[in-house]
């Protein structure tokens, strides 16, 4: 039985793909102190679990294929909130944020056609281009430049005739990154300048630490072209509920995304129930969240800077961030760390910064942090991290 | 902004395209008998609520990428009750049965590879196909023949170097076929000789109305080939739930499966949960669903016998049949219905047939009905469709 090329060509999670080390580890006796995962610790708002205990249909039915109403009015009335202009007609519910991504590749790339993207990039951009024959056409920034976007003829220079959109995060999973208004200009410039689709995946909007976010959603020159990923996974602390949405005031691209979500039935019904419920968390909520995170952020910032020969950028949001470490391969390091390295019986565990990047060789001796663990376990895990630097067989 | 040609090539879900039609008539106060969609009325058993609503955890996180090991387990028990050899390892969870065929045909088929199927076959295994640049080659079968696969030759001139599966729906939605033992001899035949794929959506297995099921998993000389999709949709009247699960021997297979799962993160948990307790459901209830089916396609059958110029074949399993109707065009003699025609302010609706073939101008003239009411309403549906044959315009 033959296996397909481009089933073949996908790489597994570069967040998932030493579970089974950490499993060993654990199996062992060993504390493992999990910085490879953007899982939150933060608890789900009761709201969540409160309205589907209260669900009571006989059936568990086909839900609507572009969402419950009420959950697509919850939406909507969200995004007026944030003063951007987006009717239930003009959004889709998804299975995660993940779904509406593969969503808006399908509808925008046919084989062969690029899309561009800001290396380092969420790893699963990959695997949803090479899933569809896409080509992620990456370029690069740096550590050095805080990963903030080159200048707008580099950019401009990666156009092809095969480009069909540009693909960003903001805030950026994996480095932390906010884009500032210039250089939304920019992106919002060139779109518009190619008409290419623009999408963007604004998942932790809510994430930002340091001044107000801006969306591409406020910016009525893009409005055509813009298609936005969203889902309340990080928001409300419910990744695994799987509801997301895709977007757009594009009325042609929604159509064709209408029978995407048709040819897979629906999403999930009691999920859907539960996310219309934590639309109406109260911004408290919200607000509490983001200045855990934001003291999280500067805890492990802090207790970063306290190493020799780590470089870090100065993240504005999100809860990740890239490190350059001084080893000969991370991916090496940290499953050592996972292996062969404790601290009192404690380790940590972090994703490999290579999986973030599709230009070979690139992101070697980088990792992700994710910090979603309370305070004290993140300077923890850091100075372990530390410990294992000083003593690491492949210290550069 | 440019829209992928995959994407267009995408139909409207001939099972609910024609919604809106339906939602005009009930605006008027017209009642419609459902009789093109899917859904169950049968009441989902109530361990699924139950065991959700006992759900506690305090974060909604993500679970695992293959699925909750107690769904897996349970899964793994019950194909075992079947005789079938499934171990967890073999079965990775799905976002509905749906997911589990994007997964087969993206991990078995490059762009412009081919799969067979017989014609008329369940309408979104077109857009799984296209979506995914994947040609569906269609082989013929007739009422006439009751549905059943043409003799081995026509199936074997069929294969090209680039058919990569066969894939079967086994009872068939849309024609409630059930594959004889022979018939099967012939397919594993085939797929050994030429090493495909077999593709076997098995999700009606329980709804087998005369004599007893058999699944390709109890055929070792075809286990390395075997990809079955399952789903608790339909077994435990839980469409809205969306966990299905891909099932296979072949661990190579299976390797890259679970990198397509990583991709998405995870199924919803909570439906997962709720899945796992649906697997101790007490036989009793799949018996006595067994029955109400198999009494209502008694009355389906009885009450099309009526209607002259109606042809129908004599459906064995699902809880679909498809019948020639005596119209020009049933589309828009299914619209004609909605919009046009009622008895005593009732009138029905049904899918029509074309959107069940790839073979363009197939099926023009025939119908899905799914017999998923009452008896006493699919008694009233039959009549009121009766009633509307003599008047209709079209009639031929």
């Amino acid at each position: 039985m033959k296996i397909s090329q481009r089933v073949q060509a996908l790489t597994t999670s570069p967040i998932r793909r030493l579970s089974p080390y950490a499993a060993a580890a654990k199996a062992k006796g060993k504390k493992v102190y999990h910085l490879n995962i953007g899982q939150p610790d933060i608890e789900t708002p009761e709201l969540f679990m409160d309205s589907i205990r209260k669900f009571d249909e006989k059936v568990i039915a086909y839900s609507n294929s572009k969402g419950e109403e009420c959950l697509v009015d919850a939406i909507s009335k969200y995004y007026k909130e944030w003063d951007m202009p987006f009717e239930p007609a003009d959004i889709y519910v998804t299975n995660g944020g993940s779904e509406a991504l593969r969503f808006a590749v399908l509808a925008l790339c046919d084989p062969g056609d690029e899309i561009l993207v800001f290396e380092p990039f969420y790893a699963n951009y990959n695997s949803f281009a090479r899933e569809n024959n896409v080509i992620i056409k990456a370029i690069p920034t740096s550590v050095e430049n805080g990963y903030h976007l080159p200048e707008e003829k580099v950019i401009e220079a990666a156009i092809t005739p095969k480009t069909r959109a540009i693909l960003l995060t903001n805030p950026s999973n994996p480095t932390g990154v906010v884009y500032s208004k210039e250089e939304m200009e920019i992106i919002a410039r060139l779109v518009c300048k190619y008409d290419l689709g623009l999408i963007s995946d604004e998942v932790y909007r809510e994430f930002v630490y340091d001044g107000k976010y801006i969306s591409f959603g406020t910016m009525p020159e893009v409005l055509d072209n813009l298609i936005i990923i969203d889902s309340v996974s990080k928001r409300y602390s419910a990744c695994g509920a799987r509801i997301g949405c895709i977007i757009s005031k594009n009325a042609q691209f929604q159509q064709q995304i209408l029978k995407c979500c048709q040819a897979r039935l629906c999403s999930p019904i009691l999920e859907q129930v539960g996310a219309t419920a934590l639309y109406s968390t109260p911004t408290s909520y919200l607000d509490a969240v983001n200045k855990e995170y934001k003291k999280r952020r500067d805890t492990i910032k802090a207790a970063l800077e306290k190493l020799p020969g780590v470089t870090s950028s100065n993240p504005k949001g999100a809860f990740y961030l890239m490190v350059k470490l001084p080893v000969d391969d991370a991916e090496k390091f940290a499953i050592w760390l996972l292996e062969s390295f404790d601290v009192n019986g404690e380790t940590v565990m972090f994703a490999p910064g290579n999986g973030f990047y599709s230009t070979p060789g690139c992101g070697i001796d980088e990792a992700r942090l994710a910090y979603v663990l309370k305070c004290e376990d993140i300077e923890k895990a850091i100075a372990i991290l530390g410990e294992g630097l000083k003593v690491y067989p492949g210290r550069k």
